[in-house]
């Protein structure tokens, strides 16, 4: 689930730049949207020039597919991204991360997929903000983004009468907004495992519990550092970031820390969890055992007393008294029912 | 108990606002109260104004039901809120916190709703505070300021001689007072654990210790993030909250401080019955393992020596000997009793 | 052990003060001392006036009983005590803390009650320092302060060449003093369970460790909120401390540094000693079962073999062999043998 | 695996330098690159001079072998390094570190030795970094450094194009690249484990676990320093460094923290095999104890009754009864059959 | 180990200082160093005078045994020690720590005393900086610093040419350089004790982990607050210091870094020790349940078929029979056979 992938420089050309991920045979897509409050266009994206930074339109350049590494790097060289962001972004196992220099805004983040029965997995999103213009990098075609592209091309809500920023505000949102979901699946797994454990705990409980625990450590893996990442907006109001729209990114923060709250408490429900099942082992096998020590400790002794007598010996005078017999079962039922009390008395029955 | 919803904006309507939370049937209601040293009137609140903000009056808007989203976003449009302010709180799941801009002081809570024998729930309040006015929005009808009513009605205590900084302080203490009640049970909860622990430990003492575990995670998820919101109205000083009035909110503080300690204490009580509760059930094992390895011990040596003289061999020399009898009985006593000498040496009896 | 309690304001009447702790009969009992360099009073502790502000004397009004809440409100107007502190100096479970403002500097803090055969309790110490007075509210009439009176009175050290923060840190001294006594007490117990963990560990020895557990975290929980208020001295130098003086606060601060290492260590001990005793019982169990499986594996399979011989078949030819009982005998002799010496090799004897 | 050495200074000659570390054999290889944009020579190290600092070509001066304290005192004379840094270098226990002064920038790390079945090791590499120089010390002969020769040899790549900084920049991620190898490793080995853990968990497995455990723990016990290392010069920015290139150190930070962030998924994958194992090996014993119990209860009354009529008393009359052995035969049957309901009643079967 | 003794002022006579600590038999020693570069005097050191801070040598005045309280008391007024100071270097349990005055930094620490076979101890060793002097108090006669005397007499090395700082810094290393002797002596212990694991894991084995444990934390106890101490030096820089010494304080403190990372990784190497004992306890329980269980579920249901033919009806048509005895022998072969079968299938044997 968790892999960690690195091209190490020895392995490129130097000047080489490597694109480090699951393999992905469909070409790339791109689109471009170009608008402001009054206009919208959606444009040839290879006509993606090196002047947007005097256009007076937003431009959003999103790119599906970032294994094409000839193509991602023709449109960083026109975004002036830096080197080290360019291997940053085409390398998947990126951390969430942020960063500001004087022509734009990095950003890394993760976007959780969560289908049903399918382990969870996570693609790699990465924006390129500058003054007007946002180049959203994604792994894969299929996106989160189709509500905000609605917005934009029928101008609602107030995303054209914002700058880029906003724009990045809402496709950071629609990522979080994702985890979510996920968080809902592992909630509606751990009320289950619950149910499982009052019910009738298998003796694979633990392995599907620990199988849930990873999960969650997989999504807050991602999470911490996309808060840290919105934490450092909030905390040093990057300058392509209008001040009036930092409550925006705010309250993605405050998103993040509610989902890490909630992972929080799912792994103190699954130790609870975990607690009880363990406990649960222990009664059973004391419950065995006093089962065991019952019946052995009632019938060991009286079949050494039948033994007694079953012996051979000539002269044994007992033998050959009429009421040997029926004192000597009754001696054993007087054993037995004295055995019941004492268990009785130490609560083991 | 733990749930955590949240509306994503692929769901939303542009410019829609949802209601986040359980379904409420009741109309919402809604109290404004104007009010000054001299003065007081409890007046329509629909009439509450727009220009509130220059009224020398303290006007005290409260809303019970904020299911109604239409009134709520009539209400919050008089007072400039943030539309990210607006959709926090409509939705229950929200973290408590605080938000301050030059128009208000925001800030989201959590009151406990604690009932016997219900599992702990809670309602989300949230205050926006601000020159001259309070507005408090409420999930449910029942509340915990009717004693605040009371005051400013009757002009009891120095509410009326104060701002509505000073207001908010007593609205919120309302609220932190009704944690320690729901404390208050919780350490009832727990000193009966510590006592079935010592009397009679049931089988399930753990579901229910890590029932109680669950209920002090829950308050402590709520509080932290309330005293995080006090810690920083101690530190940044909002221009909204008069400086003269910084005391009471220190107070909150510390009384969040103060429950928080408790949680701390709690759990590692909680720790403690736990681990003795463990220790109890190896001894219990210890003990009937004991007592199953005592008889068997003794009496299978002896049921084999029986059998050795039920044996059917035509030349067993010893069965004729008339003291073969009580020799071998003799020889299982001696058995018998040096058994139990050695038991007892061991500390096994 | 711990309680937390406080007086809901929905349960005042405003303006209302009320004590919060155990109840108590006896009267306050108050003492106020009068001194310079050159002179010392004792006086009549009602004269205490409201300009002692212009005192060039330093004034201890020390108080007994906090319970009085008329007096102590009598007092409290005196020296213009916010209501806020008023409130919580007759909270019993208020928190260690220090508040300071332009009149003076209020610092709360815990002392132990420490008896042998008692559980650890506190009583609520609170001192308010002014430039030139300090008011002491204690909760029970004995106190730690007796040899500071001495030497006020007989003029002995530095007290009376020193001003009203000098007092204090003699008081506070007085107070962290008394927590090495508890301490050492503790640490008395932990040796002892250490010894009785080697010597004869009982069934209840985990109820023991937790006990002290207990108490030692009921002393951290107190000594935690002093540091902290111990360092905020340190830290923000206030002005009612004077600078030559704070050498002396500095080094309370190391004591309470000190006694929680303490705690630490005394935690690290009986984690060691809790592990020891859960292995001790898994040993236990393990050479219980031992003796039962070398017992039963021995004698189960010979009662077999004699139980054969038992059988009453009229067609075993062995039963007629004058030999067949010796041999039987041996061969049972000669599994018995091997049996001991299987389990030696395995390393069960 | 972990050893700390140090020489202490009672054993030093004063002004003595003492090499600590493994015993090398070899004499120590020097190489000196001497570069710019347009020009590379290859000297001959001894050759490296004390007026380096004026020079306006790039000097690179690798070591391999720090072993001829001699050699390296000259050198280090020449750079004009403190006392305490030259015995820094020659300690190959030093922990990661970086400092700075006005002449220098002083870096340690680890780089990982990883051979397959070989525990894991590591060499110290320490660099000196001045405006126009880089000196490299390392322990032994090979290097990870190849590719970075080459580089400035055929002139690809910036490095010729860049300053000193640079350089350091590719040797610190050439050796930080090594540690994603060692990762790499462990994650196989991990799922090895896990795989184990399901099919056939050996009573050995735990000792697997903890050998894994003490790698990573030695791993992160390397990059902890080196990424508080990075973190200085991402905060402190250090004059040796140019601006320009600090995105290149910021990206060896992040590359740091992923393998911290690897290293703690890691040990949560441990933790939960562990748990599974352990719980596994409870689930094991109730079996054993289930399978033993279901037999001895059904067989031991059983027997118990068979004893009763291998009694020879002589006045038993059942015994005379033609149809008393099918009964008790049938009898034995019904309790039998009996057992057998009540085990799977009670879900033992 | 670990005591914790404090004075208390209520003991104390004001104006009296006292000895706290283990008795002392022996007369204190003292010992004036007086050096600059040209000069070396050894003077009698109840000469050491008051004026010393206008001197232009190094005074080093060095005292073994501070017992004596009126000599010390002496001494530490000549240097206008503060009497909280006095008061902290005679109290032995004092916490390593440093203050800073306008005449002297103030710098107590523990010096590990370490003998094999004895509990690891510790002395305290207080050091008074001053312009031009260094008093060193030491608890007992024999000390580390024998080679800085010698350095010192012979003039070799730097520390002649060098200030009262560097002393000090010769001082604290050669204390700190003693660390690594125990620490050493642990590792070897804890190789011991995983030797031990693996080859004959006795069951008092965890007491032997814990009691290393308790060592390494007591070393840990004593650095950490030494640690903090050179940190403070790090970072604020005191006037005593020379700022072309730092690098020695910054070294000292990075030497106590490393230690405290072994730490870590010793109690990180026990935890796992721990793990693996604790698991094969429950290996061991679970082979001795498996033999129990194999032997008995054979032979107890043959012996019950055993009993059955050696009841005493006397209508059991198969006694007759020639060919039973042979038959019953062949099915208990059979069932025999079958039992071993099984459990080799389910892995029991």
């Amino acid at each position: 689930m968790f892999k960690l992938i690195k091209i190490k420089r020895k392995d490129l050309k130097p000047g080489e730049f490597v694109y480090v991920g699951p393999k992905r045979e469909l070409p790339p897509v791109m689109q471009l949207f170009v608008y402001n409050e009054n206009e919208y266009f959606e444009e040839n994206p290879y006509l993606f020039s090196e002047n947007i930074f005097e256009s007076n339109h937003i431009h959003w350049l999103n790119i599906h597919g970032i294994h094409d590494v000839n193509l991602i790097k023709t449109i960083c060289d026109k975004i002036g991204l830096h080197s080290m962001n360019v291997q940053d972004l085409l390398n998947t196992s990126e951390r969430p991360k942020i960063e500001e220099n004087e022509n734009y805004l990095f950003f890394t983040t993760k976007s959780i997929i969560d289908e049903e029965n399918i382990e969870t997995d996570s693609e790699q999103i990465t924006f390129v903000l500058g003054r007007n213009f946002i180049v959203s990098f994604q792994e894969k075609p299929a996106d989160l983004f189709e509500h905000i592209r609605l917005r934009i091309r029928e101008n609602l809500g107030i995303v054209r009468k914002k700058k880029a920023d906003y724009l990045l505000f809402l496709l950071v949102e629609a990522i979080i907004d994702n985890y979510y979901t996920s968080i809902d699946r592992l909630a509606r797994k751990i009320t289950t495992l619950e149910e499982d454990l009052l019910n009738n705990p298998e003796d694979n409980l633990l392995i599907e519990i620990e199988k849930v625990k990873k999960e969650i450590n997989y999504i807050k893996n991602k999470i911490q550092p996309l808060k840290d990442a919105l934490v450092r907006i909030d905390k040093f109001n990057p300058e392509f970031i209008d001040s009036s729209n930092t409550p925006y990114f705010a309250d993605l923060k405050d998103n993040t820390l509610n989902l890490l709250d909630y992972v929080e408490q799912s792994k103190n429900t699954l130790d609870g969890i975990t607690n009880i099942y363990l406990s649960s082992l222990s009664n059973k096998m004391n419950n065995t055992m006093k089962l065991l020590t019952i019946i052995s400790t009632i019938f060991i002794p009286l079949t050494f007393i039948a033994g007694i007598y079953g012996m051979n010996f000539q002269f044994m005078p007992e033998l050959k008294e009429p009421l040997a017999y029926p004192i000597v079962l009754f001696v054993m039922f007087i054993i037995f029912v004295g055995m019941l009390f004492y268990f009785k008395k130490k609560k083991f029955l």
